[in-house]
């Protein structure tokens, strides 16, 4: 739908970027076609699941998700999300940390071929397929293979588990920015924390739960004050759900439950932080009300 | 449902937080009663509504616009969006840039009113509530008054607006972290711009559009190269998406089309915005191909 009415005369100087939002990959250009030989393609969307809850799937990926006849997924992805897939076969393609795992050179091979043989195929990954998630590797990989794509956001864990946890990552006063960086490896992650200065953004770290003991560190030597306010949130939005919120100081030596070792955990680390005692015991009181 | 089966003996360290997945504000609790003196109250869900098309919103969103009493929406949402709302009343509570519009304290007052009436009330905020969207203030604001709430996380424009340009917030080789800041006014973006180091994180600034000359003077002033690959991302999602890449030395000129005067504009400044004209083009083929 056209927002304002305006759809003409553009100055040359901006190119008009094709919105996605009204070309479903439907029946009528990209149908299976099994003869040898066949010029058809099929269709791949690579869609952002969201943090888990597959009630935060958006719209466009629950209907991409019924249409679908092949789902390559990631670890993280509810069983619940892939029912919505009804007649579609599935293949796990899930890295983990520290576990051997499919290569991502084979995963892009798998969407290819699965396109060029017709298939409307999904590529389900956790979050937003741009953040962290080496979407943009298999958007590449499609683009040079020429196969017809398509970019399906979702909502991303960066965002969500903060806010699931009841720490907005802005707010005004304390925070009119954030940094999201990945906490994987130390030869990435301390470059980044070092390039911003002490307190003047939220600073969120994903794949960092493994390493948190050496980020707080990395932060302190910063000059950022032990007395942070920092967070842990674990597996936000599923009912397993859990955070700690404490000190910068304290962040390395919180011992997380034993049941989440491989947890999706999101570290918070700013004065936002100290909302979350306000803000998640009125969720939960919401939570027992409703 | 539970992800590993896990969901006993936590550690008191952790605070375990409900997730509102499993629980649907319903008839049960809270429904209206119209009787003086009635204890019971609303619910009021603080809804992302993702960056524009409709079909971004999630499921959950589309469910709790379906069982609304009354929506507060901003200027940037959708009305197929609203439609989903089929029995709800609607209150325009938007603010755009340079326009009068109505206090924050008036939205909170009417959010915490209507919940006391007995109302299933939605807080339909464009992108996710947490974002540069005072959705914490109506948090702190709903939690001060006792109202049982939840939040309801959404596809934010400061990824999805970069994505679906064919950008990438993040790539492996050539960002592994992103800063989203505030562009409204220089007293705030100028500090946080400075905080950051050039070219070690993707920079993405909302609402600040109309200051792209500014944002581009700062960046430049603190180091970074006047060649860094720079885009405007406007509209994202909507059918009169558009958007534009250039370098640093050129975003402060470029010429917006005239009728985008007050677009949800998104600004991506980093080497990232390199991968947009191979990841647009292929889009671009493949919205023509379904």
């Amino acid at each position: 739908m056209a927002r304002n009415g305006h759809s003409h005369g553009r100055p040359p100087a901006f190119a008009l970027a094709c919105a996605s939002r009204s070309v479903p990959p439907g029946r009528s250009g990209n149908a299976a076609s099994t003869e040898r030989g066949a010029t058809m393609t099929g269709f791949v969307s690579l869609v952002g699941a969201g943090p888990g809850d597959p009630e935060l799937l958006t719209l466009k990926a629950a209907s991409r998700l019924r249409t679908a006849d092949l789902v390559l997924h990631d670890a993280l992805v509810d069983p619940a999300a892939l029912g919505l897939a009804s007649h579609a076969r599935f293949l796990y393609v899930g890295k983990r940390a520290r576990r051997k795992s499919i290569a991502q050179s084979t995963i892009e091979r798998l969407l290819v071929r699965a396109a060029r043989r017709g298939e409307r195929v999904v590529r389900l990954k956790c979050g937003d397929p741009f953040v962290l998630g080496r979407g943009g590797e298999e958007a590449l990989a499609l683009a040079h293979a020429g196969i017809p794509y398509e970019i399906i956001p979702g909502v991303s864990s960066a965002i969500a588990a903060p806010g699931l946890a009841g720490i907005p990552v802005t707010h005004r006063g304390l925070a009119s920015g954030f940094a999201v960086v990945s906490g994987h490896a130390e030869q990435v992650f301390a470059p980044m924390l070092r390039a911003i200065a002490p307190q003047s953004l939220t600073v969120v770290v994903l794949m960092g739960i493994a390493n948190r003991a050496r980020i707080a560190e990395v932060l302190v030597d910063r000059g950022w004050p032990a007395q942070t306010p920092a967070a842990i949130v674990l597996d936000a939005s599923w009912s397993e759900q859990a955070s700690w919120t404490g000190t910068l100081a304290a962040l390395g030596g919180c011992q997380l439950p034993a049941q989440h070792p491989e947890a999706a955990g999101v570290l918070v680390i700013g004065e936002v932080v100290s909302l979350a005692e306000a803000l998640s015991a009125a969720t939960a009181t919401a939570v027992r009300a409703a």
